[in-house]
């Protein structure tokens, strides 16, 4: 990795809760360097460090505390090869349209082109594969594109749950249902997001639009991509049925989900069987090597009640998955439980490893 | 009810948490008077106030602070009509017993005599028909009992789930599926209960035996009683699978839970339907008038973001309980929210209204 | 009080939290009448029931659900005995103000008007003889006001410390400085308020304006009033100097003080003897049989680890302040803890005596 | 340091929360190398990774994970040059005074022998000058001991305050008076230690010895020792007087406290003096380069509203302490915010910085 050539990158929403994130994990990249940062124009112009009111609990980075904020404009964003966006979904979408028609490379946190049907909805450690649609995402564009495209990666929700259901669907065939109720942390909704008043010694059992994008984003992100690359197939040869809960719990960082699958394989793997399969999951992000993507893509937990998102969490950075409790279950087949870092796998470190890998891929 | 004979009553367990909330409840009630504590061998001879560590928000009863504490032996309570036992499961079942064979009615909370064939398992607002196996249990115990006998209620979460399945099935017929993914209060797991390093800013997964009790419980409470009272039918004519994942949650009371079912007919009612269904539903404890009973069994609500346990657990004293969120579920049916007050009608208005269902039975 | 004539009531701001708070309150009064619901234009013209995001764990009362919000104009509350407010500051200073001049009594929660020379700044179980500035306060107006005043009532950090500072003074004469460190709950800030983000698992040393306010204020309250009724005396003949540090922690209501005081008097009084003076401590409200007034202004604790928000804020359904740990200080004479609630005595009930004393003093 | 020879450590209590906290700095520790770990007999004889219920966020170290956990013993700890105590007060007197007694060098994070006129109190950034006691101290046994000695660190609570009080007695002279409240992290308690119930939702007034144990060892540890180190001169020469008021609130790691202090000397510095001073401070620990020593004994925050406990605690891996909102204080002279981490330098940091500096002193 030594002699890899660094890459100037920008962050879009850099003030931000996902901006935040963001500039901490680039602090260290190897070959990702901060080059500018983009806001709204209330903080343009100020050097970051005045502009933030920065809410991690470490320093803010050195390198970003002196660079003065820019507007969201492309031209502003020119020397950047990537461009990471973690912009409010009021004004993602047609900024990060503007950077791609400059030419530039986004890669998006917000939920704006998700459903686009020639972006792709990457989650690193599941479907890097849907990658083979830049080509035409860029030939569409008139003019066509040269370098310009966007990648979103998804829902912090859908992320946790896909990636353990990419290893079941990789090692016993299709998934027929899926049931899902989660309990996401608060730091699920940004900043201000949820009031105190409504989630302390409180549970919300609703998530606006949250149970529709799992349900969603599942299907396009485990579904295949045509030879031609044009279309995503979105698991329609083998029809998924997904139910999701949602739930507001209050706990920091980390979303608990219970899962329960039923497979169109009968009869169905067993608990151990299913143990062996998610731990030996490997993917193309560890092939590729990129450094932001975890030694173990899933780790299994053996204690009766883990994982736990306090205990769990910052485990391999948070870019990994955790998933324990793996038993039979009475209705469907299976059932267990996964724990993901919302605020890393399930944003801003997806955005990177996928970066990372179209760097791999050439794109870019 | 002001010329309803006054009954003197016993109270297990004292000191602990259900214990406390049996005092709290009993000490403004119509009929039932305080009469006698119970607690361990430590506490015994000591004035109430002084040997338990009130942990509720409301001042000791004034009643309740100058008793002196018994040990719990039937002796002592011999004067009592009911007995309540909020006794630890590691004593509960021979003091249970002992105190039905010194022919005292035993209303208890813990879970040793749940599963006996002879002990109904009575969830006030659901099947108070079964206290028609109270003759057959006096019988077969030697010499026939004439007026002991333990009724059990049902843990606090199988409790919020069988009070909406009952209105179903009431209203619908069989269900053939249910799935079910608890968040349930610390106070469930009562006092010390749940070390605070374990449950802030967390949840664990996990609780001991908690799944097991929900899928068995369910069938014995809604499952019929045969004709000549002697056995429980188990929901055995109409098998019906239920599967439980249990997690413990940073909230101090009320049990939120994510429901999904399936019928057995078909079609399936409508989400529309089930709410008539749900609001509609009543049951014998409100025709016979029980003082403790809930004015609505099932409140639903309308909001898309209620019940909260915060906002909700103390509505009609915590007595009824609260659904939202009524929709349709890709995988089963129907999915709903409930929400229970896991110390009131989960624990000790459970017994409470059990007794006073009894009284009105001539029981006692 | 069964012949107490009705008075109609007003409640200004009436979807925030002290306003819901207000409606609550008042929706069991004996006397006062809840008549009309002012906000702003945005839910003026709907029944208050669909403009309010109702927080409080009760319901709706039914009488304030049906009334139609009204915009904050005083011709729409003319018809009211008493006007309540619980604007936010941004606003209330114009609006109570108008009110006033309109001839409509105004009680204030409201911070704009309580360092205005001629408004009383009252704490109900202290400072009622702040009443007489009202003949002062209607005749600076032109033309001369017959019926409207605004009476303020204090911050709620201030509320729970002057409590047991009268007490104090009133028993062993003025006190020379006042140590206070607060720990406040999140309801103090309104909704939405504090961010979860900010305040789960933290303490934020910080609330802004809350110590000037609390070392102001507590001079107002405490000092005398000249025998004219024009000027307040702002405790100058006894100068007594206070220091606060405010601090927010995760706790919905009720705000923990630890204080420190010093007497003027050499030898200082022992704590024992402050115990009994706060424990004698009764107050004006209690003469006059004000409704809402506390049966014990001060209750004192004996055990070792209370008062706590927790399990001591709802006793006399807030209307009081609790003490407890009464031991000497080290540097200065006397320490011990006052637990208040903030949304009741800190806030809606203070207001709601301060208007009960002036029905009764012949104000309204 | 690379040349460093490394020296063997046992761990005492290695199954506690002080123990896990021990055994997880020493994992990566430059010349302390992990050698034995002593518990309670139920735990000895199985491999720490089965004998501990792990609590940390990480992984348990691979190097522990498989040491054999041995009974408290000194002739199982004889190779160790340096024993962590993170026993519990219970068993820590005798067990601490055998090691010692077996020529061990031992390092306590427990109560027992602070208050012992031969065992220094050292806080690592503030007076290892105590250390010059240990000749004396092996002298008055009988034998006289050649290389054992016991070193005790403060509570963690004290450990806090007396930094930034031992920098400005550095800079300005003797203290005449201190206030603090502390707002104190469940963890300070240990394991189980405090029930949710106790906590959420609440502030605990009180914790039991907390006060007195604050008052007196600071008066250990910021007093002189005797030039023929044979005595503690606790503050004797110029008497401060210290007020201490503790609580609990619902914080998982990291103790706040708000501080006020009046100086001897008059006039007093002012706030920016004291910011300068705070700031300028070092200490022997940084001298003799100790590996665990923080870059900056104390972070002085600007912004008006830090430090925080969940922002702040981990900052150069909670070795330091933060201090904010430095302001005049209207009853002494001086007041502000201290927040350190509880389980770094409040607990197990605290002991490795003394065996470091033991190290480089030649006592080991």
């Amino acid at each position: 990795m030594s002699n890899q050539r660094q890459i100037l990158v920008g962050v879009l929403g850099a003030t931000g809760t996902v901006g935040q994130r963001f500039i901490h994990l680039l602090s260290s990249h190897p070959f990702f360097t901060l080059h500018a940062l983009g806001a709204s124009s209330r903080s343009a112009g100020k050097p970051y460090g005045a502009a933030v009111k920065w809410k991690l609990p470490f320093p803010i980075p050195a390198r970003a505390k002196a660079l003065v904020v820019k507007e969201c404009k492309a031209e502003e964003f020119k020397d950047c090869g990537v461009v990471f966006s973690g912009l409010d979904a009021e004004v993602a979408g047609d900024i990060e349209s503007a950077f791609r028609a400059a030419e530039l490379a986004v890669f998006s946190n917000s939920k704006n082109h998700r459903r686009d049907p020639v972006v792709p909805l990457i989650v690193p450690l599941v479907n890097p594969s849907h990658f083979s649609i830049i080509p035409h995402q860029r030939s569409i564009h008139s003019p066509r594109l040269q370098t310009g495209f966007i990648v979103t990666n998804a829902n912090c929700s859908t992320t946790g749950l896909v990636i353990p259901l990419a290893a079941l669907e990789a090692a016993f065939g299709p998934l027929e249902s899926v049931m899902v109720t989660t309990m996401q942390a608060i730091s699920g909704a940004g900043y201000p997001g949820v009031p105190s008043l409504d989630i302390f010694d409180n549970v919300v059992p609703h998530i606006g639009g949250e149970e529709e994008k799992m349900e969603w984003e599942t299907a396009k992100i485990l579904g295949g991509i045509s030879h031609d690359g044009t279309a995503f197939e979105m698991h329609a040869t083998n029809p998924m049925r997904v139910s999701a809960a949602c739930n507001r719990v209050p706990v920091i960082e980390g979303h608990t989900e219970a899962v329960s699958v039923r497979f169109a394989r009968r009869p169905p793997p067993s608990p151990q069987q299913i143990r062996e399969a998610l731990e030996a999951y490997t993917c193309e992000a560890q092939t590729l090597e990129c450094p932001s993507a975890p030694k173990k893509v899933i780790y299994v937990h053996d204690e009766p009640d883990r994982p736990q998102p306090r205990l769990d969490r910052d485990f391999q950075a948070g870019a990994g998955v955790n998933v324990g409790r793996i038993r039979e279950c009475a209705v469907l087949d299976i059932k267990f439980v996964v724990l993901s870092n919302n605020v890393c796998i399930g944003a801003a470190t997806s955005s990177i490893i996928n970066a990372e890998i179209a760097v791999f891929k050439g794109l870019i």
